[in-house]
């Protein structure tokens, strides 16, 4: 999609990639579906499982019901409801856990045990990351000039796909990761040139909260110009901005690219891809993020 | 737009038109575009003017600007912010007045006589029902088999082109209207078969309280089948339910369509066009909206 409200905004042409439109509402699907539609048979009758704050489990509940075999999710307390709906609703199993990285990858563990299932993990393999790179695939088989694409980056999935995808059409064409400042582990990887573990913070984004592993951080180091830090309040207004001049519903995870857009530390290039990663939102959320949303600028 | 929630659902295959995509966030743009476009230069010059609680004054505003010429809009006190906004945005004068009809319809003859502004009525003109119309013409190109077309109804603009196009297209297509129980007077025109006054009541789909011409209920008496009455709780559900899984920021108003393929009064036929007039809405009011959303069904 486009826009001449984001096209006035930045002085350029900004081509949104609608990942909010995809199946299960984030391009997670993508990655799901070329993991499972890959295993053997017997393999894959025993199911599928992964650990998931969101967009991940409920894809690949999808992927599972869509396969007809069973998708077990492993969710820590708190994640949004519209996620644990949605996995639910595609028939997955949810399994709650305590919200740290720690639990969740024990319980996950004590699953794969109980049930002999598959794990599919959110970023760290690369049929995943082949998956995800078709969203990009797809934008620049569309519009073949664009010279610089922007995608969020939590565990580098999507990042790594993007780069990947995109310099297999266009060598020449620039890729920028998008990353809130309250979890800027891969920014702060790229900056040392190794990989840094997460430091204490929080951010709106709750889908941008995972931190690089050693195959992400490879596949980033090798294509990847930069990261552009953005701040929740920039995430908040650029998620305002896609829902009141673009009537699109984005999540602030999926909102973080635009923001890059908005505080890109160059001068933008003329065709600018970016990738709205995701649109999983409870209709009652808004108004939190609304009074968050600092802007009272009316002219955005 | 398809969906494949909404056709599970419904047990029929929905298109949507999504006007909320629209230039100025709705359908107004089209009649808005063709009435002015039509205009002489020399009267051209000296402006266009309309009363409108919201998107005909956003609409007309942004014509005005392409066009080079002045817009005056007279606002109705308590108009929705993002209306007012998108009109001042674009532009246009904005003279507000008392929220009654009288009051609106007083400011405007002044205003008029004022400036020598061409007025350019919402509805009541057959410039603008041709441009409304538009859009579904481009639904049943796009779709010609589709059988049955629902729009919203308020003063039959929007309704009285859909039969129009869509008929000039397709005669056996069935033609419907949505209208809120609260403002119903197309309801009991068509059903008393002469034009009914407004009656007291109220409804959240601040779009639809304008009543029919002579000459928009001519056009619906000849063209629509009936009009489905929809409750608030009706549009804010099927509002809710366009957010969270279709991802599209649609206006009660907008929504109401959806809400009356919901409550069809009969067997829905296998395909239907559900025209979604508008998305103009301010970020922050979809809590009240969220909290007066009755359902807690979580399957839908």
């Amino acid at each position: 999609m486009t826009s001449r409200t984001l096209d006035e905004r930045t002085g350029t042409h900004i081509f949104l990639k609608c990942e909010n439109f995809q199946r299960s509402g984030a391009f997670k699907a993508r990655g799901a579906f070329n993991a499972v539609l890959q295993l053997p048979e017997a393999e894959a009758t025993r199911g599928v499982a992964a650990h998931s704050s969101g967009n991940h489990g409920g894809a690949l509940a999808l992927v599972a019901r869509e396969c007809g075999i069973p998708c077990y999710v492993v969710m820590p307390a708190g994640a949004p409801r519209a996620k644990v709906d949605a996995v639910r609703g595609y028939g997955g199993h949810v399994i709650e856990c305590a919200p740290t990285m720690d639990a969740r990858e024990a319980k996950l563990a004590e699953v794969l045990a109980e049930t002999g299932a598959h794990e599919v993990h959110p970023y760290d393999d690369p049929r995943v990351i082949a998956g995800a790179g078709t969203a990009a695939a797809e934008l620049l088989d569309e519009h073949p000039d664009i010279q610089l694409v922007i995608a969020p980056v939590s565990g580098g999935g999507l990042l790594s796909g993007t780069a990947i995808a995109s310099h297999g059409i266009n060598p020449g064409c620039r890729i920028w990761g998008a990353e809130p400042t309250g979890a800027d582990d891969a920014y702060r990887s790229l900056e040392r040139k190794e990989l840094e573990p997460r430091t204490e913070g929080s951010t709106v984004a709750d889908g941008l909260v995972a931190t690089l592993s050693a195959r992400t951080f490879a596949i980033l180091s090798e294509h990847v110009e930069g990261i552009v830090r953005v701040e929740d309040a920039e995430i908040l207004d650029a998620m305002r901005l896609l829902f009141e001049r673009c009537k699109l519903v984005v999540e602030p995870s999926g909102a973080a690219a635009l923001a890059g857009v908005f505080a890109f530390p160059e001068v933008l290039p003329e065709r600018v891809g970016v990738i709205l990663s995701g649109g999983n939102l409870d209709f009652g959320t808004y108004d939190e993020f609304a009074k968050a949303s600092t802007s009272d600028d009316d002219d955005d």
